[in-house]
């Protein structure tokens, strides 16, 4: 059987996941917290099966849960969103990805991405028929050279896909790139994706530019966030697509025929949740912040040079100090040699980026943290 | 916007549940059934939770999970799968079903499907380019005409979908129509898609005779089930697929993109559950077996014609006594009008069948069918 996807692997993060527990390694690899989703939420999932929602939830997601992230929404980004038309929960963020490429994106179409991108995004382009035209983030920013994307628009350009906070960077867009973004799409047919999943993790007291907050962007639009990174349970895989009512019905036809619906219980515990707790998702830049400011002080005596972490999980760190070997090399030497696992940005990227970049999840226990900090530092 | 898929509306199972609420009609339309899952099952789902299965599981299912599928196919089925390289866990069967399709059918491919067919294969198709080549089931048995199949056949073909027990027939394949199927695909490159979602309902001690059972066919299988069927929770979402080791990858590349991996605990719950009680779907048959009998005999005194019913969770029955109009025309008027809701068989065919028949569906507690049955009397 010849395969539709020649470039396809399994993906990193399974695979430093599964080189972590060979080795025994401390696992800073794969993007997850290794704490637990807050009491009340489990509580009220189990409620939820008693309670008898245990068959097929509605398709775009159950009305509670809709007028919630409606209520999020309007409340964070001043957007009122149409919560019967406009919201579609999906199973996990990648299917919202995945849904939204699908509903609009045609054999032949480009679709602009920038380097490092999200491993998910190009494969699913592909599967569509279309082209992914990768444009690299500026080199210590990584930041969006508008001049480059103004040049490689073409008419087959169907859709730019942006990321903020990014992974595995952390940057995050401001509002002039919005506007930036904006003028680029005004009149033509160009759809926007935003890859908004850490949209609650941003630091040093900036607000998230959500695309939400642009309302001409907003109106050309799907807007992808993540209860998995927002409640710290990616396992449960419950995530949700924002769009206007047209793009959210060619969405919707995709999603219905893609999962059909998503896994009922945990939508009636995130609304019940989310109603009796609002203020969880405004303390988790302060929560994350300390723990990228304890890892980055554990970090400080070793030879890896931090990178400036605006949002999101991740901490970038240049290895170069250490070894000078490219970054995939680098991380199998370090999870088998060093007992640390973590990501490195190549397969993040069309081209090998050249860099001397490896990216740590901090989103972890203190102790996991010191574990991993003191190999580092060993180094 | 322009739509990639336009032939599709909202699936008739949410049309006619959103019609069902509103009419405060019983609802026979939308196969789900209206008593609970286990207690065993839910206890064990919210233990995993508080074990701190809250993260990403493995994108493939947990092992445990595949452990207790094989160990079941190999028990019902006589044959021995890999767990490692042949079971996938998926979110739901919809995505299996979805995965098959988009791991081997590419553009300008044919896919066989015989009406009445599942809604969700031929938009399946549709999004991968390609195209669906329907064959209608005999109009009485709903069993295949193996010679149109043949007849069928191009160098095109790339997938023959067949789907026992059949939705919303019931009908079954036999070890002879097997046997036909891999006659026709034998010395091509032709895979089978096989929807065994009801694989655990068949009636009057008959055997499922699943693809599995057939070594041939099981070497160019794709074999989908769902746990929300066996286990009365079609809202948890959890389906696999098993497929020999070659296709399994292919498969894999396109879920892991699809929506990466499926809710944990209840992966967990369900590993628990299916290794402390392997009875449990082995009582599926006269379970359902049972419901069908009372079904039928509360529907005996009415106008209604019923169907043979060999497996599955619907009954067809002939309304042709009642109203002499198309399917869709009497579904809505038996909903506004009659108080139950159930589902017309024209949507499922890409030509109208010219049929008077109605699906209901009778996976649904004593009080349901009772309340059903008696409106569908008055008529
Ligand atoms: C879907 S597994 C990868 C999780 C993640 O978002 C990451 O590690 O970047
Ligand atoms: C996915 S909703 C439809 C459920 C079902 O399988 C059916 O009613 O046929």
């Amino acid at each position: 059987i010849e395969t539709k996807l020649p470039k396809v692997g399994t993906t990193i993060f399974t695979v430093m996941s599964q080189l972590a527990l060979e080795h025994k390694a401390v696992n800073l690899g794969q993007g997850f917290p290794d704490f637990e989703p807050p009491q009340a939420l489990r509580d009220a999932l189990a409620r939820a099966m008693d309670e008898g929602r245990n068959q097929y939830a509605p398709m775009h997601g159950t009305a509670g849960l809709r007028e919630q992230i409606a209520l999020k929404t309007e409340r964070l980004y001043g957007r009122k969103v149409d919560v019967d038309r406009e919201i579609t929960v999906t199973s996990g963020a990648t299917e919202a990805l995945f849904a939204a490429m699908a509903a609009v994106v045609r054999a032949g179409d480009e679709v602009i991405v920038f380097d490092p991108a999200y491993d998910s995004y190009e494969p699913a382009i592909e599967l569509q028929g279309a082209r992914a035209v990768h444009i690299p983030l500026t080199v210590s920013a990584f930041s969006i050279d508008w001049q480059r994307v103004r040049d490689a628009i073409t008419p087959k350009t169907r859709m730019i896909l942006v990321n903020s906070p990014h992974n595995p960077s952390g940057a995050v867009l401001s509002a002039g790139d919005l506007d930036e973004l904006a003028a680029i799409v005004r009149d033509t047919a160009i759809v926007v994706l935003s890859d908004e999943v850490y949209e609650h993790i941003v630091y040093d007291g900036a607000q998230h530019q959500s695309v939400l907050r642009h309302p001409e962007l907003a109106e050309r639009s799907f807007v992808i966030s993540s209860f998995g990174k927002t409640y710290h349970c990616t396992g449960w895989k419950v995530g949700y697509a924002i769009a206007p009512p047209a793009l959210s019905a060619e969405f919707r036809k995709v999603h219905q025929y893609l999962t059909f619906c998503t896994f009922h219980p945990a939508q009636v515990a995130f609304a019940e949740f989310m109603a009796s707790c609002p203020e969880h998702y405004l303390e988790l830049p302060a929560f994350y912040q300390a723990k990228r400011d304890r890892f980055r002080a554990l970090l400080a005596p070793s030879r890896l040079k931090l990178l400036d972490v605006p949002g999101g999980y991740f901490q970038l760190v240049d290895y170069s100090a250490i070894r000078d070997e490219d970054d995939v090399a680098f991380s199998r030497w370090l999870v088998e040699q060093g007992g640390v696992a973590g990501i490195p940005l190549t397969p993040f990227c069309e081209t090998a980026p050249g860099t001397r970049l490896l990216r740590l999840c901090f989103a972890k226990s203190d102790a996991t943290m010191e574990a991993g900090a003191e190999r580092l530092c060993r180094l």
